[in-house]
């Protein structure tokens, strides 16, 4: 089992080497918050690619060191560009991370996600109902670290999504990351707690999505996934804490938040707050 | 007919009800302005959805508090999804609100504009031609306070729209908000000026896409489709009035200005200079 | 040729006619950007709008002074859209701008770009390798200026495109700028090295985008290509150098470039150092 100092350094090793290659994260997202993302990845150190077609994924599979692919705002050409980008990227065996937002809407939606289980995202990252519902999609039981959940306020409401975290983490041989005012973060052998943040990123949208992204430049770099989860868990819970206490209010939070992204060190990033302990 | 102090109740009461339940209202609305919308609403209290396919227009519709319809920046599928949506909205009884922005640009929203009259948004929200360009599309003779335009310079342009406005209004048993340097709002029974707001407000887009949003957040919780126009408005005059005393640009104004309607009170919206007339 | 003076002059006009007439440019434009384009058109006195389907970009076309083509996230629809609407402004002598983003990926962006060059963009706008890849899809041989390339390491980068630039302005017979450290702009005759900026400016997503947005809103009033992209080029260079001095990061200067926009004087922006030369 990995220990809470090996993780550190992982963690500051990959985001030092996002500023050293500023490598490229193509995504197919949301509309929503579309600027946002490319915006955060770039603000990390990273490089941003958004496409809609079926060849202009799979280009963007080959090309960048990671993907992100957001099911938000689905748009019909849709059910062929993300199942082609999502095989070309499990079958080059290049990282991928996932976003099942709002899983649940829709018939594509569903679809399109049952598939993905095919293709194994390198991370999947999401809050805790949205973990829960892909894992039912995809069948897995959820009894890894059920027994273990925790009565404390702040991590309960992802520690409801534990189980679920944790059979899908091991599922795809990957990660999965949980977002809450605690965030859980797990590899299906341990699971860490990373604490920080704002109650503003709830008052903003696309905190979830952008973190997303930012997960993604970093697995293009990261020794593994769980690194690479960690290093934007991490750096969003840190920039989210320095951003609140600068601003009173949400238009000025959004503004602070990339900021400080971009002057968020790889060992501040590290120093971020998290326990870990075993799945 | 309702006085002002009435209706400053049911303003506040609004304003104070989506504090507190945090309503759902989704979108269907333009590429430009879409992150604008969702960051307006989240910041007045309530929560943003957007979508484009039919499905999932239908599924927000019966999920939501409220819609908003916006047809800027069309995509051929939104000939079956806005319709759907529509008449899902019509017949299940739920607020919805319309901004048709750039009528009579292209064949599809003419077309689409043409269908909404069968299913009478709950508040139409637009600038002055568009809104006497609606009226003329769906037939409606505008001849109520036709008689009562006055000459006052700073509401003349939106006076030039009272009569549709208020046709519009008597039609659909909503209320109407016609945006300018003084808003008009009116149910076809009172005619609301609201003062305040920015000049700057012109110099960013989405003022008016992102109002219509707002709209939609406050119908989802108001006692009548009037109290939630105003709201809206209100709340846009209260906090660009705000905004643009800390600023002199137009960046740093549309910041400003969401932080302006995140910390604006129930009752500093209510309190917001307006008249109210006889229709 | 034209010299030094005439240019300043026909800068400061275009600044100052686009400032008293609020031209219309319309757009088809990528996602990412799509409202930092209509916010940087609005800031330096233009008037924005943006679509998707075909007969509403053959409308832009013609209803606006000019219109900007950025091939960025294409959607399906695209195939008919951008083809119609250049056509429209070729026949119609609208002037136009296009921006040959991501050139090189996918079946549909080169065929489009390939479709461009009966049309004749008024301006192209793209960084080096982008120029460069336009003039080689298009047949250029690009022997124009290839002589004079010089080695000064801060216009290493452009002048790499120098003799692509100086062949497709020859070809349209209109302008082309080329965005880098320095900028270089070209109508064929000449070859303007516009200074300024900010290191920001890679920090940010639609840098590059919003300016051809601000070009095309230059187009429609200026009186020569030239003089139109080089207004864009030289009130970017002046708007983020200002910007640049006010911040330490780059979510802040993006909100204080757009301010800084919108403060640019015609005189100021004439006035940023340039240095012009025969192509």
């Amino acid at each position: 089992m990995i220990d809470k100092a090996q993780l550190q350094q992982q963690i500051a090793a990959a985001a030092r080497e996002v500023r050293g290659t500023n490598p490229m994260a193509g995504s197919i997202t949301n509309a929503v918050t579309i600027n946002f993302v490319a915006n955060a990845q770039i603000a990390v150190g990273g490089s941003a690619a958004m496409v809609y077609l079926p060849d202009e994924g799979e280009f963007l599979a080959g090309a960048g060191g990671a993907t992100y692919i957001n099911v938000g705002t689905l748009f019909p050409i849709y059910k062929e560009t993300l199942p082609r980008t999502a095989r070309t990227l499990h079958e080059a065996g290049k990282p991928w991370v996932l976003d099942p937002v709002a899983i649940g809407i829709g018939e594509m939606r569903t679809d399109l996600l049952a598939q993905f289980k095919e293709f194994k995202p390198t991370i999947i990252r999401g809050n805790a109902s949205e973990v829960i519902a892909l894992a039912n999609l995809w069948g897995l039981e959820g009894d890894g670290g059920a027994s273990q959940v925790r009565g404390v306020d702040s991590t309960q409401a992802v520690d409801e999504a534990r189980a679920a975290a944790v059979a899908l983490a091991r599922y795809t041989g990957g990660a999965v990351a949980v977002s809450g005012e605690t965030d859980l973060v797990t590899d299906g052998e341990v699971v860490c707690y990373s604490r920080g943040g704002s109650h503003f990123m709830a008052k903003i949208t696309g905190s979830g999505c952008s973190l997303g992204g930012v997960c993604a430049v970093y697995a293009a770099c990261a020794e593994t996934p769980l690194a690479a989860a960690m290093a934007g868990v991490q750096v969003y819970n840190l920039a989210g804490s320095r951003a609140e206490a600068k601003v009173d209010a949400p238009g000025s939070f959004q503004v602070a938040f990339i900021d400080e992204l971009y002057k968020a060190t790889p060992e501040d990033i590290a120093a971020n707050p998290f326990e870990i302990e075993e799945a």
